[in-house]
């Protein structure tokens, strides 16, 4: 039994680590932090958990006791927070970008803030989980993907990793719901506005972009952009990523399937539909899984990727539990087998 | 051709005044004030307007030159306002409550904010259109009815003149959509925490309460108290109000259906559904319709009145046209033909 | 560990009796029965259970073998099929109506179908898990309530014990999301006309009124009509039962909030707001809670009782599992814990 | 003032024609068709016109008279009957696919169904309205664009005619509200499994295809293939379509704008945004307009066009009037001028 800590307490991030902790067996969830609630309970601000008597504490790095802290929080808090734990020996989690770029300057273009030191940038290990070398007995802070390119990279990775398609060919159309823009107040997600109404938003600036680009290029061992366009959909929960690529060879439907099976055979939260089957962003609702369907077009040589994750589960919160289960070698699936909540 | 200006120009009312009125023969629409976005163009707010050339302006009553000025504002503004308006001789509707209630105290205590000068809350008329006295020739000021008071009162009317019904047993279920809360940002209205969300709210306290009691109790000649729940349901526009009546004596059902027929034959925006059939909000979406259902246990001399509208028209912008159609002695469809948008 | 099957198997009772069953620790969900779609993989009407490999099956009850057999399948099902399953000694929780209601002239009534032989009904136990008597002795079946009455029971069951409301009084406002209606396709709840709609429906004759009645008579042990309104709002999941009663003595909001504290202590899945707030359904969504809110009009003597559920959890599955629980003698809360899905 | 014939009447397409033509000074609805409904009143499948007293009649050719009749049918059914009409010299106007394919092998590829004869294809005359070549004089029969279609040409029309982009480069990523599969009954777009989900279909497959295909391989006078990848958004109205094109020349952002600026300068319906400025699918709603971002990505040679409708109305049936207004020499606003429904 480990004691955990969670930094951003009145965020969707913290309250659904609370959701999905309740059911770890080796996890107990000690501390709530938020600033700007101190002393209150939870249930003030969320309703939903009135059968929890948590209340929100100050996070003073000096007095704490755990062997893991979670950070929930927008960027620019970790990178400040973080260290100080570390140094006390607790493991860090953090879902925010703070640590997710290697580079400096890409982090420093894309977020308009001061990046974290080099040092730290390159302790932080970027785990996407099926594909991560987080090490029990070295690994001490994760780098927990976003939401975007957790979905897209779980679809490129075997394309990238079989060398099978143009490398500039990369196009990805995604669309998530409401929910990832967090719980602060703006006019676009009013409800009024953003109900019934879908849109494209940050197009050639989000900084999930650099994260992606990042990923394969490191896979590939050659630089790749790709073209990566955002969209807002009228739900609250939910991505699903559109991915265009050009195959660099004859290939059938057949085949690209067969590849995407044998990859995700021995990972229990992916899922790849049938041939002609396409995933919908509810068939993973509440759900760590991340399912993927697969096109080919024979005579031009394009292929068509499809992937689903709820963007809090799979996309934040399920897959920091996922991660934790890796860094104290656990089984991934710990913890972690919510069936989707459908319909 | 009159020229009109409408005070409050970056709210739902003031831009559903402008979708309206782009209809009417006779008005043309030559202000928008804005006291937050002074010489903004009005695409910027509002991107679904771009073909429109508006810039909003500054209020200032000495220099404006038009025959009426709708207020859409918040309360406690145009109680500040008007008066200096209607002296000029321009004609003032008034969208929110600073006008409605004739009752002093009762209005401190629901708005908790200072009344408007006696003599003025004399001189306002309330004006359900249907059952409206607004004279051309002297009206100078409408308080044009609120959401909740509009769908309900035309349901209640031939109920109370008819005296047919206990008047200490109203009891009134109400559902709003989310717009009827404004364009202000707030946590219970925000995309994520609202959609897939119901809830009742303000029980007991609610502003439209005494709005209700007050047209009721003047009707009746005796003063009636009534149960008044407002709910909120994730969905962006209309309103139904379900009523629940005790009959003073046995009615049948189609009795009860054929006084609603006579009350509105002539009323071309109220339409009276067949017995055994209840109107839905999406029925009357985006239009000035007000759709009755009727429904009466023999057996216990209970009634239930089902009453659609959709709150941004009838519920306000679109009775306020009414009103002002009232006001100067045009036909009161005059500009209001729009059929609902359906689906 | 038992065994279970499900009767219904593509229906939405069935797949939240599954997503709740893998939580649960002594439960082996053994069989799922369609008759439509026998031999078929789940997987292929319900892809959000991919990971399953569950295959329907034809219910012969003469081959199966197992403990529990669940019926959730439309009314007039499993009043045939159940007592050869019983007789074998099989247990059997039903979620239709089939054995709601003891008086076969009032079911006949309102379902339009031949009721049940009364020695069944007779053994039927029809449990409010809360509230319930069942025995792991003795009890054979249990009808699982209603989604609209169990909302609507908790928040009534301590106002009538307590014998402090006017029984003639008692006026149900409930609201349901859309998955109350089935998995059936009908021209209203098509989602091009459900969406952005609210209506009422089936006023004065749904068939989960006389259910209540039946309820609150006994308790009372003297007949009591209520009425009740059933609405139909754009969300998937969700019930909101507003209930107006009038009190027979003076009672401050306190008090009444006292009673409700005291009578649902130590019933975990029954949480009571404070005072001055109200639930709202998504604060119980995919859980088993029931959340009460309570109002006093201390002037007028009457009480408005808000009381939201999950229709699918404790509405149907959830309470069905707790039932199962009763009925084995297990603490109500085995499997069942999960925490509400938020937002 | 003209009279006019709708068969489909009990579709959507049908009812939208309705809510248009209502605000159209020159033409009055003479006839409703439908088969399954003959001689009942409108109202009963459409409360929301409860106002009007239609009443479906039955189409038999030979006995009508008005001046247009217009198909909002499924395919294959105005091959049919249209012919007849023509030879009485009716114009007609189509909104299904039948006349949008002028090959017929194509047509029977996608669509599933034999073909309209050569000689009918060859006279239809395929509408996208800003860029038509109909003639009051000459054209009998129109050909409305698909709804993916129109969102998509209006968009892609300008790259094409300035010959700057790569024709193998297209890919389309297009989004609808879920009203344009229309009011039949399906699974999939069952309210509870349609609301909340996100996904995408007929991926390489979609009848809209070689509409697109057909039309700029015609303007750029060679054959162009496309990707096309089509997805169904949680909402009722509404297209967006984000089109990835890659530029044959270096060319600003600034400049690409105002090509589509200059093209779209005398088009009242085609709204272009400012630079760095998208539009949302809501602030179309209900309208007859298209607006259109566009993006440009100047390093990598890119360029991002997103283009919104609107599906029923500049989509649908919005156009088809446009259509009507070009057919009989009229302004094409005329009785177009509907504000969009905001919020």
């Amino acid at each position: 039994m480990i004691d955990v800590g969670i930094v951003g307490g009145s965020g969707y991030g913290a309250i659904e680590l609370i959701r999905l902790l309740t059911h770890h067996p080796y996890v107990n969830v000690k501390y709530i932090f938020s600033h700007s609630k101190i002393d209150e309970p939870i249930k003030e601000t969320f309703p939903h958990l009135s059968h929890l008597t948590y209340q929100y504490e100050a996070l003073n790095s000096g007095d704490i006791n755990c062997d893991v802290v979670y950070f929930a929080t927008p960027s620019n808090v970790s990178k400040d927070l973080a260290p100080a734990l570390i140094e006390q020996n607790i493991k860090v989690i953090d879902l925010s970008g703070d640590f997710r770029l290697s580079n400096r300057t890409v982090y420093e273009t894309y977020y308009g803030e001061v990046a974290a030191p080099q040092q730290q940038l390159d302790n932080a290990n970027y785990s996407i989980a099926e594909w991560s070398d987080v090490n029990p007995q070295t690994t001490q802070l994760i780098a927990n993907p976003g939401c975007f390119p957790t979905a897209t990279l779980l679809g490129l990775h075997p394309l990238i990793d079989q060398q099978i398609i143009d490398y500039d060919s990369i196009i990805i159309d995604a669309k998530t719901g409401v929910s990832g823009a967090g719980r602060s107040l703006a006019q676009h997600v009013h409800f009024s506005e953003m109900n019934e109404n879908f849109s494209a938003y940050a197009i050639g600036k989000h900084k999930h972009k650099p994260e992606i680009e990042q990923y394969i290029s490191k896979l590939a061992n050659q630089e790749i952009k790709v073209i990566f366009t955002p969209h807002l959909v009228p739900m609250t929960r939910g991505i699903l990523s559109t991915m265009y690529v050009k195959l660099n060879q004859h290939v059938t439907g057949e085949y690209l399937h067969s590849i995407f099976k044998e990859y995700y055979e021995d990972k229990p939260f992916v899922r790849i539909r049938d041939v002609g089957v396409y995933p919908k962003t509810k068939e993973v609702y509440g759900s760590n899984f991340c399912d993927i369907g697969i096109y080919v077009d024979e005579e031009r040589q394009n292929a068509i990727i499809v992937s689903v994750i709820d963007n809090l589960v799979k996309g934040a919160s399920g897959q920091a539990i996922q991660n934790l289960n890796l860094m104290f070698g656990w089984h991934e699936k710990t913890g972690l087998t919510q069936t989707p909540v459908y319909p």
